[in-house]
């Protein structure tokens, strides 16, 4: 008898396991179920999509429902939910519009994502108040953002999903208050690079309000007001962008066991503690480099790859899903802004690191070379064992691309000292002789030493 | 009594070399013999000083001469030669346009860099030939091209600086005839990345023959033609760009090993076989961590660091010169273009592998991110042991820093697989959520298991 492969969730993780199993196993059938109309969508894109560059949602959608369900023979279901997990009679009870069924599996995987998180703020239910973690909400944005040209928005949340629609919002003509309640924005990126983007955030004329926490938001029909231990602000819609949380509940209802982050725990090849059950994306743990314990960064790539390699491993060849080294890289404004590893002395410390950073600025051209501007770079090292850590930097050119180095110096167990002595490129447009990150590594390793 | 280091040669290894000495301990004396007037200089910069894109040849000049004696009490002797080495007195025979004498060293580093090759063909002593090996040289050719617009240049060598310069001379508007006796221009690049960078060359007007060996130059009191077996193509002025050899005469005469490269032979910390003298820079070899042999690849990065190390050993802290992956960029009119390790198949099985190679094109943004462009990877690996052996690129755009990565994983020994588990940067003005060098190692790696 054929084998089912179900797949809850038709975003990065989910479409990338049933590709993967279909195109390894094509005998297996490979049903997705997902509850909203959208699958394998870009919603990294969509500030871009408010912002104007992008002209029509459905450009963001990589692979459209059609061609999974005709080229690649996936029996992908829009609109179908998924209700209740029974793993022992291996079923999911699955509802629609019309109907509710009980659908089989032979191997299941949860791949259910994340949720914005609602800050505990009162308010937020009123008119005006948007999110963007769905294509729908981004349409929404989108919507009043076209309409009210002039309009102050106000911005909960100083994280990357925050800065992109700042920068988004800006562009489109609206006044931006950002309210970051910690004492600097882009949290995981450390203090230094922190400092540079708020004063590009406030160079684009967006009003930075750190260590500020919103108290609540009020208004009459729709939002008018955010009110702060500093005082009240007036707006006319406010976008909360302040994280989000991976969507566990149905998986928790069925026995499947939740981490210390509170996301879903899974093995090295995305199997929870339920037999036959997988979870991956942004549900799901995954283990840090850095730390060798389970994370959540719930980003893009980290979902296409354990999803893949899910498709792989249930289409017979064991296939881990791999670590992360929390890398990520954002635009803001005029500048690129980049980290890796973990850059935080507490986190590092509670560990059982003993870190020592440096921050150095450098040079992102030859010096002679016209048009060069600067690259700073923080670095994390390890006092103890001499490991790199983590790194962030900043920048208007060099980058995005750059971190990746220290990426794989993290993935790659290398010491300070064997970063430093890496054979980086190196030509006049694009760099100094010493790339700048190598820089940081002498420097860091002379304080390590 | 006060130890003197000796140092022949004032560019990349030398001054690098004095520097980090005095620094780590001011105490010795520290004498720099420069035959030249020029120190610490950028050639890598001649190109686009030609180009018009910056004013003046000592802005190529990183620290100036006065620098080095005043702040850095380096004893910095420009327009000194040094003629003769005697190691058995450790003595350096210096001769300069008024006398000859005799400078004793307690330890000696001969960095006397490279030349540019003489090809064997005749009429290149003719007036109107040009090479680019030394600031001098940049000053005439500048000249020439200032006065000459509208002139043809022909160029023997398709190398990255006969490319860089077919961008300088099209920029100031001489037409250019390039000549490459190889079946592509760039060699060490690989075939695949070489065909974008020659499209790229015709785009802009550069007439490009490969396969093309120049027999002879002729003319009258100046060059005035480049004879080849496929005809005859008239030209002002010739630039000879057929790479660089290394100068070893003067310690070659002195009992110091030459290599099977022809460089100066040296132990991991630049010792020659001579007590006492060290070698660093475009003279001498340095290790490749693809082979674990000795190599010669002069390139900016390598000479700064094994000086620098020299700099380090012979001020009492013994630091290895490192090893290298090869790592290369340029700028080809509007194409960046990065190569590591190593990619030709015959050099790879000389040296015991068995490579494999895959290409791959790939987006340089998001799908729909605006302003995207292709990213053409080519990337080897070795069916016995899967290790990363090398790769090249070619794009508009992120390219130079994305090699990086792969030169990472090269001398971190990691594998196709291990590259394609890394964990790097995304956003959609980036790159596609699978990085480039991520696509092109998982296809990779499917050809290798």
């Amino acid at each position: 008898m054929t084998e089912t492969f179900l797949i809850v969730g038709g975003d990065a993780a989910g479409m990338s396991a049933a590709s993967k199993a279909k195109r390894d196993d094509p005998d297996r059938e490979v049903v997705v179920l997902e509850r909203g109309e959208w699958v394998s969508y870009g919603a990294c894109g969509l500030p871009y999509y408010v912002k104007g560059e992008i002209d029509d949602l459905e450009d963001l959608v990589a692979i459209p429902a059609e061609r999974f369900q005709e080229e690649r023979d996936i029996d992908l279901r829009t609109g179908h939910e998924a209700a209740a997990i029974d793993p022992e009679d291996q079923t999911v009870t699955v509802e629609t519009d019309e109907r509710t069924y009980t659908q089989s599996y032979d191997e299941l995987l949860v791949a259910t994502g994340a949720r914005a998180i609602a800050p505990p703020i009162d308010g937020l239910d009123r008119d005006g108040v948007f999110t963007l973690q769905t294509m729908e909400a981004g349409r929404e944005l989108k919507e009043y953002v076209d309409a009210q040209a002039g309009d102050t928005v106000g911005i909960i949340g100083g994280g990357y999903i925050g800065i992109e629609l700042a920068e988004a919002f800006r562009g489109q003509n609206l006044d931006v208050e950002l309210f970051e309640m910690r004492s600097h924005v882009l949290e995981p990126f450390g203090s230094e690079v922190a400092k540079t983007v708020e004063s590009e955030l406030r160079d684009n004329d967006v009003a930075v309000h750190t260590d500020t926490r919103v108290d609540r938001v009020a208004g009459d029909d729709r939002v008018r007001t955010v009110i702060t231990p500093d005082g009240k602000f007036p707006v006319d819609a406010v976008l909360v962008a302040a994280g989000v949380q991976p969507r566990v509940e149905l998986a928790e209802s069925a026995g499947i066991d939740v981490g210390p982050t509170g996301a879903l725990a899974t093995d090295q090849y995305g199997r929870t503690n339920v037999e036959s059950v997988y979870a991956a994306g942004d549900c799901a743990e995954i283990i840090h480099a850095v730390t060798g314990d389970p994370a959540h960064v719930p980003l893009a790539l980290t979902a296409n790859r354990a999803g893949r390699a899910v498709g792989a491993t249930v289409a017979g060849e064991p296939t881990p899903v791999g670590e992360i080294a929390g890398t990520a890289v954002l635009k803001a404004f005029d500048l690129e802004v980049a980290r890796t590893g973990l850059l935080e002395d507490e986190r590092l410390r509670e560990a059982g690191f003993d870190p020592v950073s440096v921050s150095i600025t450098a040079a992102s051209r030859a010096h002679y070379y016209p048009g060069g501007s600067e690259v700073e770079i923080t670095l994390v090292g390890d006092a103890d064992s001499g490991a790199v850590l983590g790194a962030s930097m900043v920048g208007k050119e060099g980058v995005a691309k750059r971190i990746d180095t220290v990426a794989a110096a993290i993935q790659g167990d290398m010491s300070v000292t064997d970063l430093a002595y890496l054979d980086l490129s190196y030509a006049p447009p694009f760099g100094p002789t010493w790339d700048p990150v190598l820089t940081a590594a002498k420097v860091l390793g002379g304080k390590l030493s």
